[in-house]
């Protein structure tokens, strides 16, 4: 693998140009920019590599998918999952360079997709690249399915998968990148949390009016805040009836990964400029919450006058957005349906529930032998030993590659844990890029050695 | 007053003109919008009918005040209090009309400022010409206080008044406005709410996270929504430690008053589109409420995304505006300091608490004899009996009014109870501009009289 990796390594620049261009696109499914663009720039990126290439629609709604094969020595095939799409970049103002353009500062890229998940695609191109370059083909068959919106939640993707059983067919499947840890220990995360997203709103008269009113005319943001208040404690329960009833306990091995992990929340709590965590919770306790808990989450809240100054206006309409991330066995549709009977019966019918998203939480066991196979890429790759990480605290569709598809999927990439994905100025450390192309090139190679 | 009266509809087009010009002017104080210019045109305004005028600065912050006086026959004096600034025009897009371009439709003038405050001051002008052109003199000394920030709380209006108490020194004063009962009944307003405007803000973090870290990271906008939730329960009862403590019972008069003003409440209902007023109140119960009791209103939410679709984020920075109408003989700095126990008591002392504005509450006597001369005034001016209202639902610095100049202080005018001050599409009816203009001559010239 020496040869590979000096590849990598001799071509870096090459590499990392690309991905400059790859990020240039505002790919923001959540506001429907640049989409057919961007898939047909990615398209061309895989026909280069020789890969044959199909943008296949979804069912109803969603963005296409970009499905690309490629045979390979060995008869085994991988199936790589990621994503072209991006978070929005707003707030603009707290960018530190413009998020579409690319910029190197110090030993950091920035922009946003950088990490998540325009950077973790060009890797496993480069680490490609360097097997072909270094060898004259690919070790194994490699199958890339990259949707276009997963950021807003993988719409569709279950009847995509149905449909498609026989072309998305593989022997395992590698997520859409993960990363190391502050220390830079590369972590190999086996599962995702589901996830569930709402927007609330509620409107108490046909408009706006003068703040004097307050004595007789219902205002619609107290609405909001006091139905909000009903759904989740100061301490951090969340009180919607039956929503803990289907978490099952974590698994002695799932635990014990966790316990083994590195106690490495100062770095994050710098980051934030925070004086504690949550509960004050630190070490084990912490990661067990992290990776084990469900969340009820505010993403926003708007309502009234949100301008300089003084207003005095009684708001008609308030409107909050919230996010759940969910755990096995937590369904989806089973909490959508939980949280609405829950505003019901706390008096709250006049708040509308509307359904923008949602996934199920899923997980691949720790004893799989693909495991293996990305634990010891992993060995060869960076220094350091791996991490075994029985879930991401984060959401993907993972359910239709595990279930549906019946693949131990695994995940590994070139993020860490200050990538910043979702919020300005998301960067990746060039470094971590490098180790991660280089694991990935010793994961398609290791496979075809299985 | 017959020919005044005829003088006033003979020459309303002219005086819609002005109107039409000063409207014109995006006064919009909360935004520091076009303030000198507003002030000099409405110098103009009053020097061409005779006025001494002064531009007054205040003391350390606020607009200007433009001051004029003008001599008369009697030598009684009448100080006219109002304000050539606006609320801000915002949400645009629910005007059906830009709303610095006057626009008549039917019966109506639709702008912002057209009803509060620069369509009363074009009324009391225009029945000073009447009064002007048919006498030759006007009948009694006029004073005009015109203040260029009322909308943003009359900053330092307190400090001002005491600067200038020979200067504001009257028999008696008129306040910025008031106007008809849904039936055309004209009422004649004693006092004012006081109020306290605040924005909170809460920051859990220097900056947002991807919401996969609600599990241990704080989220400002629950913060915000816990606290908030503190404030007043789900019945309207402030929840705030000591909140009603100064809040006197209204007197026997003051509730006879009350009591004997018509049951309008419907047409509210209808124009907001609402089933029924919070608690089902009606008819007198609605009355003693809105006007006896203090309020606690949100004016606004701000936190994380608030975009189209989903994103999912854990916002690090959450705020509120709040105002609190408060009534005799609550005062707004104590309940300031309430508020700020109050949330240190509940846990909350993550929440800053930015003082916005504020003003006392106050009340001119039912049995005033300048009221008097106003209820007779009405009595010409307008076909049905006037109303006595012991006070607004509104506030206004009506405080250093009555209590520091000690005068009787009552208000009367052009607006309707649809005139939709502080929200889009701000309108008045021509008819009640008309009569409103009348009453005002009939002020006027009764106090030359009385």
């Amino acid at each position: 693998m020496q040869e590979v990796f000096r590849y990598i390594d001799d071509h870096l620049e090459e590499t990392l140009d690309e991905l400059r261009r790859f990020c240039a696109l505002p790919t923001v499914s959540a506001q429907g920019q640049a989409i057919s663009e961007t898939a047909e720039f990615l398209s061309e990126m895989l026909r280069r590599r020789g890969f044959d290439v199909r943008v296949l629609p979804k069912q109803d709604k969603g963005n296409p998918v970009v499905y690309a094969e490629r045979p390979g020595k060995s008869p085994k095939t991988i199936l790589l999952y990621n994503h072209y799409d991006v978070q929005p970049p707003e707030p603009l103002d707290l960018w530190s360079t413009p998020p579409f353009e690319m910029t190197r500062r110090g030993d950091k890229l920035y922009a946003r997709g950088v990490s998540d998940d325009k950077g973790q695609i060009v890797s496993r191109l480069a680490a490609l690249d360097a097997l072909l370059a270094v060898n004259g083909e690919a070790p194994i068959n490699i199958k890339f399915c990259i949707e276009g919106d997963e950021e807003i939640g993988s719409p569709e993707i279950e009847p995509f998968v149905h449909k498609h059983l026989d072309l998305l067919k593989a022997d395992a499947c590698l997520w859409e990148g993960s990363g190391v840890t502050w220390d830079g220990q590369p972590q190999i995360t086996l599962g995702v949390k589901g996830l569930l997203y709402v927007e609330l709103e509620v409107r108490s008269a046909a408009r706006d009016s003068h703040s004097s009113w307050a004595t007789v005319v219902p205002n619609a943001a107290w609405r909001l805040v006091w139905a909000l208040s009903t759904l989740k404690d100061a301490d951090e329960q969340v009180m919607i009836e039956g929503f803990y009833d289907a978490v099952r306990p974590s698994t002695a091995d799932e635990r014990a990964a966790i316990e083994a992990m590195p106690s490495d929340e100062d770095e994050l709590l710098q980051t934030l400029e925070m004086p504690r965590y949550l509960k004050g919770l630190r070490g084990v306790d912490y990661r067990l919450r992290h990776y084990s808990e469900p969340t009820c989450t505010i993403d926003g809240l708007t309502s009234g006058y949100q301008g300089p100054g003084a207003k005095t206006v009684l708001p008609a309409l308030a409107s909050a957005k919230l996010d759940f991330r969910l755990v096995p066995d937590q369904d989806p549709q089973d909490i959508l349906a939980k949280l609405k009977a829950h505003l019901v019966r706390h008096g709250f019918d006049d708040i509308e529930v509307r359904h923008l998203s949602g996934g199920h939480p899923a997980r691949t066991p720790l004893d799989s032998p693909f495991v293996k196979v990305v634990e010891k890429a992993a060995r060869e790759a960076y220094p350091v030993e791996p991490l075994l990480v029985p879930t991401m605290a984060g959401t993907g569709p993972l359910h239709s590659f595990i279930k549906t598809l019946g693949m131990p999927t695994a995940d590994c990439g070139i993020s860490y844990p200050d990538s910043r994905i979702h919020a300005p100025d998301e960067n990746i450390r060039i470094a971590d890029f490098v180790s991660g192309t280089k694991h990935m090139a010793a994961v398609l190679a290791g496979m075809g050695e299985a």
